[in-house]
């Protein structure tokens, strides 16, 4: 496949420009019988919406999603599921200056050393705006995952820039503009916001993906690993640098003994896998970082060249989110999603039928 | 396709057990004229080879590879290349007794429910010994891509648990058992290493990929970015628990006016971006650092849990490698060959072809 | 992948029911660079639209194309182009009596089967209305293959239930309303559809579709043979019962001294193959035929159940083509132009930079 | 995926030429816990085993297979099954003289087109020794089909050049060498064969493969239809020119009142639809016919042009099957066997799971 389809048995494709008429995606192999309608893909999209607070960028699309197929009496039938959000919010002009240039750590030059030609208003496909589709094709898979095996993806803001959380509580994420669990840093993310503002800078960040309740068995070794997937999957989110599952890069100075997270017949006793084992889910909450670097559009002016490869000072106009991590907790959700759907369809379809006596072990213990 | 075959164009498909009769692979896709013998694939398999230094697993195996298929006269037609390494040092018995038990940290709990059944022998296809066939067919991308573009993959041992290197000299790579780059590191790796020998313990490492004089266009944004692809790849390697591009967490606490990679018509400034940009390559270094979890498999007692659910003290016997991240770096190289291959191929498939002007950026400033 | 999609390089996956808010598709893989506007994508929907005769369904829809994405000034950017056609002239209640009865022929029985679920209106997603977005892909393919390869697609009608045609004048193919070539047949065809009309039966066809310019090279053996992959993507096609490459079902009772295409210096002095060899093009002409069943959508009464299982009696009410093969053409040359699209990247990818000195002999004798 | 790979979620891989050192498969997907030996897979390479009888190649070759992988204690493991069949009498020389030469109907002008050079020996890769391999693979998905759903897929030559069978009994097919079904046409086709060799000159033929107790619901609309599968599989075996599925061609001429397979509660009246409808299966028996063309190996001098361009006479020498389709009823098993296994994992994993109620029809009313 052409890159822009995820997935072998539940499959997202997608297309759209920041700028352009329209963006939409294909969802193919949804089992039938989900109860599915816009609202319910709405509520995802509305999490990930620009415009929503004074620390992402100012620009405002409704974001508003149509199912034009794949439904039918409120009921997904098994075809294809076509959506399609209209674009209403572009300032093209906005980015006519940037025309022949290529900006610092943005796609412009990459674009036009592949394909020689690119539609430069807003990035056009290699905008974030192109995420808005992940998160309703996300919101698809949730929903399934949720309604028919109660499995749930949920993320948060780990850290913003030098401000890691101390806890999780996962009734604060939805109480503040971050999507931080840890309410006693929200102020300090505020201040800290309004500082780099000023200074027209941009800072990165680290979000937290947890999956709980899902089954022992999914994945598929040696090169399709659930682990390998969720990394292509997280790794594939715009300004996406790092992924890691479990403990992830802190098992460099662990000791096996100490990294091993043993079992007892009342549960793991610890998770430093992170719910995954040779590829395999484990019956553990699945767990996944990921760093995002700082948005590459700044007022600041920076060094670069044009078209013609003569050097120029580059400044970013346009409305641009200061911390491109603070509105990527949905979309990492969404993908972590499409991976469990696709794998849990791949599984029932491969060993889904296997009649084994192996008893559970439920998960960790509490 | 199922879980054993890695890329679109170039494609590798691995079959294989720790103990079983041999390990094969057929790869796929390989353009014709390209000048191979089974010497060029054993250099590279010599390297991951078992029972090299006290180091690492005693197993001894020779690992050498045949070539059924694909090769005439000394070159590559265009068909599919068959590739078989026949087992030789099994000592399955060492394993009979964890035939009922879960090892803590191994697939074995995994696999049963997945599968129902297991071979249990060596972990079976779940054994790190898979990789042998990942690095022969890697060797092949290597050479197709140093022959034809002149693109050069190498990597080493970043860290090996606490012991950080502190510089990289290429030449000092193949001086030691460890694959380090700071000769003046060596020393300390092999006490550290004594010591947890004498322990029964295992630990941890950090290994570094890189790829240079890649060109500027490789990557098929928006799911299949290079940058996604390769974390698939290296994540899918057995004991990875983190993949980074470039700068990959650093990025977290930088500010976009420190991360972003200015331009100059002499090349770029810095490489925080790891030779990708959009999921494009720039034609600066490809970097990326994987993390590996210690060896699961110790001589210290763990608990853990039998195939009926009862409670079951765990010590693995068998030979292994205190450190799976010591022979990881030619794995680790194998991957990304991969992933560039595959990439190089798709490309000049879909935009190959394309005509422009741009003048390409000579790399990073040196 | 899942079902609804087409291609590997060149892919494209869409989605629609026949009575749903619209169909759309979207295309995946193709070049930037192609000068592509709606109106080149309408001429072929027009061809294919139907009411456009008294010999068609009197169903009147515009079709007419909207392109999402993925063209910039005129230009395809080598993002992916979607695509959308708004339904107009739905009559649903034209079905609700078939709600809950499986009509003869049809994927009533089968859908459910499957799904459990079904949308009837129209016949849903297993609606021939499905092909509009094949053929505005097709379009695609079609107008990159002339512009950059001179490679032409294109069809006609061969036979029309009993009424074989005599000769090929491309010329006359558009002057009637059936896509048949020979002008000595058109009036007893109109003649034999009013009869068939009368009686409320329907009849079956058969089409032949023809490549000229092809280069040599293109396709990818073993199964994904040229031959093969044009037999999947016309088969594929609603009604198609049956492919045939070159002298098909004939070479059954040829000799082999008979069926050979001998080779001069001039060209091949025959085309028993199709312009296919060991599933590669060989530079001749590639000729495909496919035959269609009668449209299964009668006036007259059939016996059937109903999603009970109890007998029923079915006439089908609603409007229909009485012979699907009529408006199958732009159909079938849409899918050869999507087979031979694909495989023209994936021989660039995986060959195309061979240089090699074989001189290549100039299609056929004329 | 690259030419060489057939299926999504059961896989066959394989590689080898006709007079390299061998011939391999990796089959990828097999559900774990299927009883599985090499007299298993050996009973069908029997079957298709050169030098059986005068009517085919004098070649002799063992066929005999070697499991590498996959099964264990007798049982599949669900990890990639590794195969391998040694070649042990090749004749290289017999070929040396059309090295340089291009033999009419033949891929020698193709494959040096595509890839500039050619393993030449035996027609290398293009070799029909090729399908033993498919044979292999299928027989396994085979012997699934028929322990874990009772689905049995058969074939026959329903015609041989000019003599077309008039009666089918399933005890006579393994009676004769030509996998004849009707004892009264045997000796017509031993004489008709016998003057064929005197001769010099090969035939055609015509072979149906019939797939019983298929259950209702596989194949994945619309580019993936069962049948549009079933088409590129069968395609994909050398030297076939055409498919069809039921009536085939026959439905060109029917109407529809005539072709459309009326329902009762006892069954479906008829079968011209071959068993599926709207690209998924019905529950009636699946029949599909395919053409093969006679073989391009004659002793009778043909007109063609060497490497250069310069016209040659060329003779072929080596051995061969004056008729193709002899010993292709296997083959068109095997492939059948692929491509309804790998759609009854897909219809488990995307569909499998819907609960409903719609009363199966019980087949064909007998």
């Amino acid at each position: 496949m052409s890159g822009n389809t995820y997935g072998k048995l539940f499959t997202v494709t997608t297309f759209g420009e920041s700028h352009g008429i329209a963006l939409g995606a294909i969802v193919d192999g949804c089992p039938p019988g989900l109860a599915l309608s816009e609202a319910d893909i709405q509520i995802d999209l509305d999490r990930r919406k620009p415009g929503q607070s004074r620390y992402t960028t100012q620009r405002r699309e409704e974001d508003s999603v149509k199912i034009l197929s794949g439904v039918f009496e409120g009921k997904t039938t098994g075809t294809p599921i076509g959506m399609l959000i209209e674009n209403t919010d572009q300032r093209s002009k906005d980015y006519s200056n940037i025309k022949d240039q290529f900006r610092p750590a943005h796609a412009d030059y990459t674009y036009m050393q592949k394909y020689g030609v690119r539609d430069y208003r807003g990035g056009g496909r290699s905008s974030a705006r192109e995420t808005a589709m992940r998160v309703a094709a996300g919101s698809i898979a949730k929903k399934y995952l949720k309604d028919f095996h109660s499995i749930e993806v949920r993320g948060y803001l780990s850290q913003l820039g030098p401000i890691k959380i101390e806890s999780v509580d996962w009734d604060q994420i939805d109480q503040n503009p971050f999507f931080c669990p840890d309410a006693s840093k929200v102020a300090e993310m505020e201040e800290f916001m309004k500082a780099l503002n000023k200074e027209g800078d941009s800072i990165g960040a680290k979000i937290t993906v947890v999956a709980t309740n899902v089954p022992p068995g999914l994945g598929e070794p040696v090169f399709d690993r659930l682990d390998a997937e969720i990394a292509h999957a997280l790794m594939s989110i715009n300004a996406v640098k790092g992924v890691e599952i479990g403990e992830g890069f802190g098992s460099i100075e662990q000791r096996g003994s100490q990294h091993r997270d043993e079992i007892t017949p009342e549960g793991f006793l610890s998770n430093n896998a992170g719910g995954i084992l040779g590829g395999i889910s484990s019956g553990q909450d699945i767990i996944a970082n990921i760093a995002l670097k700082p948005t590459s559009s700044l007022h600041i002016p920076g060094r670069s060249v044009d078209v013609h490869g003569n050097p120029v000072e580059v400044i970013t106009k346009g409305r641009h989110d200061p911390c491109v991590g603070i509105r990527a907790t949905p979309i990492a959700e969404a993908m972590l999603a499409l991976v469990l759907m696709d794998h849990l369809l791949r599984h029932r379809g491969q060993n889904g039928a296997v009649q084994h006596t192996i008893p559970v072990i439920p998960g960790s213990v509490k």
